[in-house]
């Protein structure tokens, strides 16, 4: 079989030398959107939204749904609740669909539709993704959000943790030196996760604002077998085949 | 002693998030451009003029100039020789001003102008530079050229053995979680360059066009104390006090 192609976006500021439209993209924002997506959709929720602006947020707080929306770690006035995976619980979320309100997060999703397809992966999701990657037949593209168009450490390391399961597979392979750098931060951190994390400064920034709660919740992986697949702007769970 | 920052821009593309007017930019091109730029000075040309475009090194040649130039590994018609490090021999450059014609090098070259004073890193002068930028009191932007605005091995590599020893000097901190990537990448790499190299896209593409004969010297520190300085899109060396 022939292999298929694995690359690895660091920042969204390099999108357009890595995005086509024949790839699968997977978006990672780790701290926290895309493990709160994750589960919010394992805990019951029918749909996400997720939108870049407080104004767009408000608006749509004002049709009627729920809209999870903070800013500087404060949890917006007209917002239902915050942006941790640990607000997206089964009683608020269940059959419901969501607004989420995340800058980087929001717009890499957008940036991600130039690709094949979108899909959102964390620890939370990650066997079970890699797991339906190596079945498409795809080139796939890891697309870290990142952290206002600079590389951060922490959607860094999930993209090597998740390229180690697919090169190892022999489904993938490839040419990409981003790849190969996560893969050598993931074997340096796969003992000891939160320990290698504490570099990081999103680390610091949600430990100053006593938002770091849910970093080893964001770094234990598969709680989940649900896939996130975005498509017109709204984000619902894969039917996986 | 208030600390200097240090900060790393793997990729040009970045470079808007990364750039400010207050911080001395080192440009890192290690294979080949910045690694050539810095043996040309060693060998005694008096300056060189990096040059994005084939038909502005041949109108400088032209002009009288004594031209670098090749494109997909071979050496242009009107050039005089090729851009591998091997080429600026003294009997070739001594009290020459040359034109470098250099896609990556010359672009990043000039984005990093942005920035309060532009030089020039490789190997060959790692601890003239590391003397020097200590000495500055000034923040430090360590940019990397890539490749085509991806990130690259080499480069990287580079940029995480200059970050160890300035922020061993106790002058420099850094927040920068691109510095940290790279300091990882050097703690695996340091104890067999060439080794960690081969698994870098340029090592493959210089291999196969028979250019990676220059491999081993773009990787033994210290052949230089020059530091080359950009100005006013001239390189020269940089008069140290």
């Amino acid at each position: 079989m022939v292999k298929r192609d694995l690359e690895t976006c660091l920042s969204p500021a390099m999108s357009g030398v890595h995005l086509n439209s024949n790839s699968i993209v997977v978006v990672i924002d780790t701290l926290r959107a895309t493990s709160a997506i994750c589960n919010a959709l394992e805990n019951g929720a029918v749909s996400l939204k997720p939108v870049g602006t407080v104004e767009e947020a408000k608006r749509l707080k004002e049709k009627g749904f729920l809209v999870a929306a903070e800013r500087d770690g404060y949890v917006l006035d007209f917002a239902d609740f915050g942006n941790s995976p640990f607000n997206f619980t089964p009683e608020r979320v269940r059959g419901k669909s969501i607004v989420y309100s995340t800058t980087n997060g929001t717009r890499t999703i957008e940036i991600a539709s130039a690709g094949y397809m979108v899909v959102i992966g964390s620890f939370l999701n990650i066997s079970a993704l890699a797991d339906w990657l190596k079945e498409q037949d795809r080139d796939v593209l890891l697309l870290c959000a990142g952290w206002k168009d600079k590389i951060n450490i922490e959607d860094s390391l999930f993209a090597g943790a998740l390229a180690r399961r697919l090169l190892d597979s022999d489904v993938f392979e490839t040419k990409c030196d981003s790849v190969k750098i996560t893969l050598d931060m993931w074997s340096l951190a796969k003992g000891d996760i939160l320990g290698y994390l504490e570099k990081a400064a999103q680390r610091s920034r949600l430990r100053e604002k006593g938002l770091d709660d849910c970093i080893p919740f964001c770094h234990t992986p598969d709680s989940t077998r649900v896939i996130p697949v975005y498509n017109n702007g709204i984000i619902t769970r894969l039917k996986v085949v």
